[in-house]
């Protein structure tokens, strides 16, 4: 068996595809957390009924939540996927790791929406979404490290530096916001939409000029 | 980077394998709200156990509807992105938000289901699929609204209005659905097979002169 | 809008795509109907613990059985669309209603399974085959009606004969079944492993004399 | 219907396909296991809420353990498939049986997390990985037994007797860790990571000289 065997012995595609429906399965899981109430017709009330929806808040916010983070995990693994062009089981054993952390992403949202007052399950809410994206730029560097073979060639320095950088607004954020949660918990889920100002501080594309 | 990487940089291929994947896993969760009644063979009998099926049957009808809705809005989906050639972070942001309602399909439904005599969840039930069709509209107008480089060459403004104009046709029925629930809660679910109608209504094909 | 449009709005690869993954989501959630029993540590004995197995074992047996059968199910599936080159909405809409019974098998499998001395139960999970295999016989007389445009052109009245008749082995056993299941609920099961048999029956190879 | 009509009655993609898609399923669920505790707010304190998670313990381990064996029988599901170029009924029935062993996986994963210190909860879930193994190498050794067709032209000698020894090693690890659990059952889990020791000793590659 010869080299080229060796590299070739996973069909990319399916990595990717098995990546892809683990997303697609995790974000379609987290729903099952939402039990809808029940209420018994004899004692049934439009109005006591709308306090139960009520009271299941957090655990819709924490779904849309997770659901958003997720879809921005998805897109960022597509985004690197795109400039990896050979790939070895180093690669896909990273790969698998990053998804471990996206496939139990179902837990800390049920947990903390379950106890939504608890720092425990915030910290672990939040440092589950930023390994997973430490995951991500584990692959990354990985692919970086083996840039001859790995990376297509139009990937430049500049490119592989704004994919690096900018892949850590996501694990940082998650650190401010447990810093935050130690004030108070509820102050954690605030730090979540600086994602997109963090990324644009840690990079900013230079002016281009084009012709 | 230059322009044509940005937009390149998500696999369109992958964008669309991940909404099916998503529609797959949502109509296939919609049977785990249908919990199998236990009896226990010193109490059993056949009529009993007829009489539990028979209790559950709002759940069947739940289970069928929102089978048949999700169905459709895929179709919806496809059709729409049959035209579209080309897509940008924008396109795939409207995506996430669609899937987002038919991602949360399952709760109305057991919701609904549960307790077919709130309108409360009749109305959050219409409403998730109206607010679901509205985003897959939003979808498709964006696509329009970047016409020249989205949209296939052959799509033509009839076309286009075509699309538009029937897609209205699910919200629409949502809000006659909602409308008549107030009423009483038993006569919404009769809107939806007007959902064909109404469509037709909206736009209807010119006579083809074909040669 | 001309003809060919229509006929290729919803791209087959995705229908077929989308219908693998409900087979294959449905064959993995039929283990969650197995509820791993839980024993507390001060009262666990490892005899209790085969003993509470032991109970599983109709559970187990639901559990293969209907593996087998969506399993058989899905290579049919496959066998018809390997013929059918093009489609329609009626095509889809009839798939649609044959993935409708097969997203259902959940549900009678974990019935019966709860409730393996149940006629009733056995008639559910019988028929919800039957029918199931049923849905698919007509969307293949469906493409078999429009032959002209839907069938590849190598199709000859021999193997469309073949596939018809074959196609009724599985629906004929589950009639037998449910026939049997009458004089002994425990007798139904036995009538499954005649599909190979009455298939044969049902319909024979001829000879082939080959060059 | 000749001969190769029916060879490729089943497109093969699809087969891999659905084996790939029952895969991230099964990893996916594994987190269903486990179940999020709830405390109520009045009673709330972080430290029970840190008792109460480190009391789940053994369930994260046992899904992070499962997570890796079932990423390390879809690594190795690729690798053989990777070799195969055709195919028969035999084939894709011997590897849906593999898929039962498979999609069977979340079971004994919770049984043995809910009972970590049952010997017969250990003993099912080391069996299943062991079966599981041993249903791919039968898979493997039917397309061997038609190598002519089956195996791509490329495969010699050596490759087949690396992959069939290298794929005795979990089968044969599972074996030790069954043994191992005799002692106590906490033993029985050090087994697993001899995993790639055993395949070394199983077949080691020649050295290759290269030109």
């Amino acid at each position: 068996m010869n080299k080229s065997h060796e590299n070739t012995a996973l069909s990319f595609e399916r990595v990717l595809f098995f990546s892809d429906a683990v997303f697609a399965i995790v974000i379609t899981l987290l729903v099952l957390e939402l039990k809808a109430p029940h209420m018994d017709r004899a004692v049934f009330t439009e109005e006591a009924m709308r306090h139960e929806l009520f009271d299941l808040l957090p655990k819709f916010l924490g779904f849309v939540y997770s659901f958003f983070i997720v879809g921005l995990l998805w897109i960022e693994h597509h985004r690197i996927f795109r400039y990896i062009v050979d790939w070895d089981f180093g690669l896909v054993a990273r790969n698998l790791l990053f998804l471990l952390f996206v496939a139990f992403i179902p837990f800390p949202t049920a947990l903390f929406s379950e106890n939504y007052y608890s720092r425990t399950a915030f910290i672990l809410y939040a440092g589950c979404f930023g390994l997973a994206a430490l995951g991500k730029l584990w692959v990354w560097r990985y692919a970086v490290s083996k840039r001859e073979t790995m990376l297509a060639a139009d990937v430049d320095d500049e490119l592989i530096k704004q994919i690096s950088m900018r892949s850590l607004a996501v694990p940082i954020v998650c650190l401010i916001a447990i810093g935050l949660s130690f004030i108070a918990v509820a102050f954690g889920g605030f730090a979540f939409p600086l994602i997109p100002l963090v990324a644009n501080l840690l990079y900013r594309k230079k002016k281009e000029v084009t012709a």
